[in-house]
């Protein structure tokens, strides 16, 4: 269901432009031997973001350019398109299902974004969700953590989380939240069409978020320490959702 | 529980070697300007490992120097202490629980390490059993991503892990691996002193340890890729297991 793009930039400004603006770069493509002042500051935007470098020949980069004015350096960015909300509904009524979505408030973490991907294919879910500020995109990374699921699973994203939510309660969807101070996730019913809200690998889920959440629904915490890996937690509350649906 | 001892090896032999035998180095210092070769040598091994490197003055190194013999380059390095298998039995004892244990059959990845150590305190597990060949070990990244659950969560390093499961069974153990030809976890009784083996991130769970399992446990699979992240699984049968034990 997701696309990929791939771009090509070509050019020592408009690369250096694209790292400096965030961009993925897939792959970097430098002439062998050059090491000019430009070349070097590209080589560290490339190192910051593990960019894999490639020296190649004057006949290579010739043969890759569309433009013919490479300056010595093509970088292939790589640009994962996001789905649409209806995607996520279309998939719960082909398989005759209710439907089941995860929204993130504010993952961080690339790993963390393509493990809970990874995740809410494998548990059923119809999709993911996420904010369009702070947090993460669909990066490389996190295409390569999810494990494939990034083909498969529509990831939508939106301006804000909460006004989501109050949409999505006016399609017949519940809302429960993970946070320490909620129920047992075992005492609360789960059933039918719901929203999983997983927080911030810090700050857990954003205060105006959990106000519009129906239930708050808290994994039982044994040990020492304070909280669960964003990822496992997702985990864990998604496969609560499975047990009470296969039950 | 864990303690860390922290050692400094200096010169220029010393290091090379220590990063070559593959202990773990958490900080690097060289002397500011230094740019022969086995320096190089040294500072392309540290960043392979992610190493920090501060760069300081020679009155500096002379300070830390133990030996008086620095050459250059003093290396700290984290040593993660292994616990024994009876402090397993003791802490369950100590809260008058059964045991639950979480067995690794040869984990390579230490952020997945890590994730489980933490999700076993979190689960109540009293604790880890890792084997010594090929899988990762205490590493400063396992304990990073540990959240501080290193400190609490007894970790045991065993030389053969089916010998080990071997002899938990003469101590009135029941073994449970994951995989996914196995019984769905929900129709399994997982109650009483209980020890999950989780396998390895890319071959799952080895055949001869398998065979010495008494239940093989899956975990239903809806979606449209092979399987979850390792600790992600791992953290949803240690919360399987948590369920059965509280209801």
């Amino acid at each position: 269901m997701q696309r990929v793009n791939e771009s090509k930039i070509e050019g020592r400004n408009a690369v250096t432009e694209a790292f400096r603006s965030g961009k993925t770069i897939d792959r970097l493509f430098i002439l062998d031997g050059c090491q000019d002042g430009p070349i070097l500051t590209i080589k560290r935007e490339a190192r910051k973001q593990d960019t894999v470098i490639k020296y190649v020949d004057r006949e290579r980069l010739d043969q890759m350019s569309e433009t013919g004015k490479h300056q010595g350096v093509i970088a292939i960015a790589a640009a994962y398109e996001y789905a649409e909300m209806d995607d996520i509904f279309n998939l719960a009524g082909e398989k005759g299902e209710d439907p089941f979505v995860i929204l993130l408030d504010n993952i961080e973490d690339p790993h963390n974004l393509g493990a809970i991907i990874r995740t809410a294919n494998l548990a059923g879910a119809h999709g993911v969700i996420i904010p369009k500020n702070r947090a993460v995109g669909l990066t490389s990374t996190v295409a390569r953590t999810s494990a494939g699921a990034l083909n498969y699973t529509p990831v939508v994203k939106v301006t804000n989380l909460s006004q989501t939510i109050e949409d999505l309660k006016k399609r017949g969807m519940w809302f429960v939240c993970a946070d320490m101070d909620g129920e047992t996730m075992y005492k609360l019913n789960l059933k039918g069409p719901i929203g999983l809200v997983i927080g911030n690998e810090g700050e857990g889920v954003g205060r105006l978020v959990k106000e519009k959440c129906d239930f708050v629904a808290s994994i039982p915490m044994k040990g020492d320490i304070d909280s669960l890996n964003a990822s496992v937690a997702c985990g864990v509350l998604a496969y609560e959702i499975v047990r009470q649906r296969l039950s």
